[in-house]
């Protein structure tokens, strides 16, 4: 079994580390790969960082219209690649092919963008903003930034951070899950073939101890992170108490309400899309679906209908809905919150605990779970779960549907399913999210806009994608000039 | 002598706190009022945060358009009332008339600019960003805010935050220095003309304790600071600890070039402005005046002359230039400064360290001093003075002060004197400092630009004033719509 | 009775013509002023451009945040000023009193977002486009630039361009309609206040004439106008012959759907109102109402309830809805076009035509009339009448009253009734108009936004108001700059 | 010899017109392909606006995130295919193998920039504009829209538009020279290649009779046009006289200031490669070289030297760098120009008309001329010559200078070579002129920036490439929204 390299100055090297984890297929815990683990990753860290600075230094240089051409390459790179990154992503994550591929077009799209940096870097100017003096403001690149990304994504969320990051002109490290590394490794076998200076992006493994050496450098300026939120609240104040900007996305508990004049069957499809795509493990999975007013019944068969009707196996597989959880605990961690859910007082609608997928008796395979009646007054309403688990409650009225959205810590995201304009824009206003949707389950906002959660789903101002990317991995320089009156004097 | 109030949901009230520290007028010593301080104080903040939030609920309920008007009205009330504010700046800080003029207009500036919110806070909208689905990003206030700020400015500093905050539907807590809390008495009885909520901006004076009482209450969501890196450093890493987000600007040791080609006598007044303006204490005073080529002794003499000519005095009489230092123990530190650069090698071509001004014998003063050829490789010439010092120093060519200038740890400001574009593109470009001034000595950015620290002079990622303000101030909330095909169905 | 004086050089002069007509009260044909007519107007227009020339020269080198100071003023003069204004403006144009004071509240909103000029006109900068070459665009105003503006907004038509256009450094010249010249009269008493170089704005009175020697001088650069279709169409083409730029705005046939989910009561109201409103003389007037579905008689019954009870006065006295229209030849034509639509097979529910409002015996005045059932085929369905006649007609489904809309040839306004945000969505995706209004009645764009008429509503690209206006009174300049490499040689 | 087919509704057809004119190698004259031309190409036109229609009803129901995905792969195809057109542009427009290649570099730049369509044609939202209401403007396409391009760029110019106009969701129609359609011919086959609707883009071939029928079209809503002075003119005054928006580039005669402080040896060259690249048939070709000074005779020296080594040949063999001027009634033109040049006093430093260049002694040569001393009272001085002429006069100083540069017709093109940052700024601040270089010799702004021509160089409000061109090619739609309060109501 191959021990994962990592990708430091150009080239493919061996860990500092000789400790190792194996990663798993979490469909038949086939060992994928040893990825390198413990306290010397730090040195890699280290190394990474040093080179990395003198890459950032050799390619701050080069002008911004020709730094974007190597993001043009990787599109092509990615797109003639798709289907192989998308079997390694199902492999060690457990995603279905089509997850896989869905994700994978989420991080073309923001090279895409990226692609863009020219005009979203640009400053202002204002001419004579005092008689004969000018001021303006330009971007430049802060230096050696770095991610470190959860499991859940293996190839899309680091692109919420670096294209934008080497598009401004900086360097870049990258710290995988341990989970699933192998889908980084495929990734910078593209990066490797893109015309760019040695060390400007880098990959490191490992687990805590390359996170704290990434806090702690203090080459590093910059630090993107997404995962739980108690490890985002972690990052953030930890790289922050080291002078650091950071940006630190947290976990969540992503309500949906529907309203009586929603459209029941889009709304169920939609729904159930959203609570059990990815095995419920994303940070924009619904968790909580509120019905609203009387004919809540007839949603909720809706919802049960189309649930019971989901296939569990293989994500490879074809017309699989759902893959395995991520770990053997992880699974443990959720039919254990299943059953304090029941114990709490709720229903289960359908309870998916003991699953079996014939060929794959060892996967971490849960089936769909809906537990209806969801206690209000106690622990698991307000547990993020991570895991294909449905709660299903009622409310009265929207009124009282956004004060319990609203009284929630997370703000990743919060959805309405109704036909009104009128409900709909009452929602857009006063939901305390910063990811709303409107008959739309998942809302993931497009490359172009900020991924925006709040509370406690996200630490820092400035987030992933378009233009708060471009903000974060530059510093504004104002330059104000003014020239000596030359003219009554000769030439 | 009066004991300052505090102005809490919308009066005047008395601290929690019975202990009280002196305002004293540092030209001479009087006591110009007593000023709430001590461990009771932390009770006065959390009275503020609780008003402040109601009056957050009901303002950010106030279109942007209506929320505004209220700058309009506070620029008028600025403008009548500039006399008697510049006033109240220089009997507590020091300043001179036109410096304390100064100021004020740099405050109503920002007013000015936060008074076109309506569309600096305006979202993105693409329509139909896959078939049938629109996405916009609109911005919402994050709630209380609040900002602490330093002696020397005593009404500037406050308004690169609190437009912008208000304007976009925040409330706004001030934390004056204890020092100079007499001008902000002063401003909030104009704010308390305005048709604001009550409880929407207010006015808590203390220390140490008030500080960590905003840094530490979970209702404030943002905090702007402007002091000492120290204290930044302190500010930034508690506050986002507590999960705030927070914009800290800290000090500076900002380096000025003067090339051979630069004009003399322009560059002569301009620098001597910047060292000695404010008594130095402003984090834009140049500090190192970096002469470059054969010629120096040109402007060095130059220098010297009208350094000489600079008179030193309270304030507010007619022909001073400059007022005294903050307090007693400000002089001594300076003094000490002073001497330290001496016996470290450096030569006083002027020493103002004895200096008496008749009628106001005990005030703070000190004359300009200019140390020359301080040493390089001492404490002195990396030690922020912040006091009417000059340190001049000589470097072959632009490169080699380049060099010099960039190995600093501060990165606030720093200046480049001469005639040629290409050698102020070349600084421009290279310059390691957020504000960056050609044949300029105090490179403040109008209000339109962010207040761009560097390095160690500033933590965060947003800075005051502008477009980075409504930014910080503002929370983006992503809204992704799809509607139900209803067109198959009869109406 | 006085002629009126024309504004020009700062100074209010004598026309060059000696011809005049008379300005008469709509409600009593009283004689309120002879303005300058007639051929020699001409002449006036060339001393207006001459001075202009020269102030626009002086004022451009004003800096911008200088510039803006003057808004500032007039906004505060505007409000000292409210009613007297919109007394002028009721009595010369026959609207109500909140009608007045409405458009004036529109003109202060211009003036506001103007002040934002100084970040409006900022423009871009990329450092390093290529290796050592800098790019940025600046915007500089165009120089000499002129309005023609209509009778049915006295005040506010020109502050759609006025404010933008000294805000960027133009000069500019009014030349408002002969009907209703004493608003400007006032107007310009308050523009007379500021402190601009003389010359900067003028007025000048006329009528045809004087447009054409608008069109003709070659001095001045860009024209904006409002007005019917025809006149818009000869404003474009020879204005643009003589190589300036234009923004022309036409007339309008604004169509309303109102949807069977449409809020009965909100719904009546406000088409009545829109409908009705300045006596149905506005370019946003809703003009043929378009109910669809079963229920169409409910919502015709509650517009016919709510417009029988406008009353119809001297629009200075309390309690009246709706004043005269602007001349006895308006009457008369629209009194024409209602009987051309009974002819064309239209059922009048109310017939407005034999109004008389006591004490006001001679005034132009017209009660509300609506026309049932107007045919599709004939030539009323698609004629601007410009009165206040609502056209009332049926469609089955949205579909086909979006095909209607879209069929015509106007595109200034197109308004939707509904609760459905997809039928909303779905309008606002597919109605050809410019201004689109969702239970809005009459859908001005507020001064951030264009007001952007489409189709034969307008001529040009570059609209009114905001970011357009901005655009419109400058023109870019791009500077590329590189530098010699200096540094290898000696200073 | 073919006859070259129009590319309309996805097919390669037979122009309706059976006459043809002959496209020639200026080098050799050799028929390289025979064009439609006369009265009945307006047929051509009129088919290929029908069928853009419908494709442009199609097209524009595309997202606009997978409407730029046929942007990235033009873009690839442009660049396997650059060598073949670059031959292609050689032979038909004489120019040097270089200068082909670089004009396709600027297509692919202007490809490069409307990838970011979906930002840069994303909309203004405001929430809560007023209680309760908000507002949004969006971006929709103006339909049919059209390019009328000249000899000079055979591929480039069609670039400043067609990216831009589709990736907006408009068709467009080129008709380009009938001097040099063979490389549209090339371009089309790439096009062809492109997952786009039938009809799209259009290549109608002809002259002045096609030129008239997309002006006279209905249909056609916009037109780009560049070419010279008089025929932007007729353009710009017949098109917006059928009521369309159009933006029509002329000619030009760019003068050039050398200060004394320029750097002779760069600017030398940087001069010759401006007047005599491309033949000095470019409207960014520099014409007037003002020398400022004593030293003047230094950099004139300097530039005859330069200009004297410039070979002159068939463009795509090594080592030339000049080819033929694009007719023989071209160059006839010039010669005589040249002549009148001398005859009114200018006196030849090199005298360009007798070149024979061997084996291509029928093409279109002449070698680089200087006219020193051109009269400053007499036509040439203000003719443009568009060829590879160079006007050399002299000034006192950079005052007298900018009057001169300042008091001609044109305004395409200004440029100054200085050291001096205090020039530059004058310069770049008064130089009535919308591309400004300073130490650059073609100020050609980059694909990011507008093409800002002004004075009689153009004709419109908004320019060619870059967010110029998004506005352009969309009309803005705004959109106010209110929702009935349905919160009283039971679900």
């Amino acid at each position: 079994m191959k021990t994962l390299k990592n990708y430091i100055n150009g080239a493919w090297v061996n860990s500092a580390s000789v400790d190792t984890i194996e990663v798993l297929n979490p469909a038949n815990q086939e060992v994928l790969a040893k990825v390198p683990y413990g306290k010397d990753t730090a040195k890699d860290v280290a190394v990474a960082t040093e080179t990395a600075f003198k890459a950032y230094k050799e390619w701050s240089k080069v002008p911004v219209m020709r730094r974007v051409q190597v993001l043009y390459k990787l599109k092509s790179l990615f797109e003639e690649n798709k289907a192989e990154i998308a079997k390694i992503i199902t492999n060690e994550s457990g995603k279905t092919k089509g997850e896989s591929f869905g994700e994978i077009q989420r991080a073309i799209e923001n090279i895409e963008v990226a692609c863009g940096t020219p005009m979203l870097m640009a400053g202002d100017v204002i001419e004579d903003i005092a008689t004969g003096i000018d001021e303006m403001m330009i971007r430049q690149p802060v230096g050696v930034t770095a991610c470190i990304t959860p499991f859940n994504f293996p190839s899309m969320i680091v692109f919420w951070f670096l294209p934008y990051a080497i598009a401004t002109g900086n360097s870049f490290i990258v710290k995988p899950s341990e989970k699933v590394p192998l889908t980084m490794i495929k990734i910078f076998e593209l990066l490797d073939q893109l015309d760019i200076p040695k060390g400007l992006i880098s990959l490191v493994h490992g687990g805590k101890e390359s996170v704290d050496a990434i806090l702690e450098h203090p080459t590093i300026k910059a630090i993107s992170f997404v995962g739980s939120t108690p490890v985002a609240r972690y990052i953030y104040s930890k790289g922050t108490a080291n002078g650091k900007r950071v940006q630190a996305q947290g976990g969540a508990k992503n309500p949906v309400i529907v309203l009586p004049d929603a459209d029941i069957e889009m709304s169920s499809n939609i729904i159930a899309d959203s609570v059990y795509g990815c095995a419920g493990q994303r940070c924009l999975a619904a968790s909580t679906i509120i019905t609203v007013g009387d004919e809540k019944r007839e949603i909720k068969d809706s919802i049960y209908e189309t649930v019971k009707s989901r296939t569990t196996g293989y994500g490879w597989d074809d017309n699989i809905s759902m893959g395995p959880v991520i770990t053997v605990e992880s699974k443990s961690r959720i039919t254990g919150l299943i059953q304090k859910g029941i114990d709490e007082g709720a229903t289960p609608l359908l309870d998916g605990r003991n699953t079996s997928v014939s060929g794959y008796e060892n996967g971490n395979f849960l089936s769909p779970t809906i537990l209806e009646n969801v206690a209000l007054d106690k622990d698991l309403i307000r547990t993020e779960i991570f895991g294909p688990v449905m709660s299903l409650i009622s409310m009265n009225n929207i009124e009282e549907a956004l004060q319990f959205v609203n009284s929630g810590n997370y703000g990743n995201m919060a959805c309405l399913f109704t036909s009104s304009g009128a409900s709909a824009r009452k929602f857009r206003n006063e939901a305390d999210a910063g990811n709303i949707g409107i008959n739309i389950g998942v809302a993931a906002p497009m490359a172009q806009f900020p991924f925006s959660g709040w509370k406690d789903s996200f630490f820092g101002d400035l987030h992933g994608q378009g233009k708060h990317a471009i903000e974060f991995f530059t510093q504004t320089k104002v330059v104000i000039e003014r020239w000596p009156n030359i003219w009554s004097r000769k030439f």
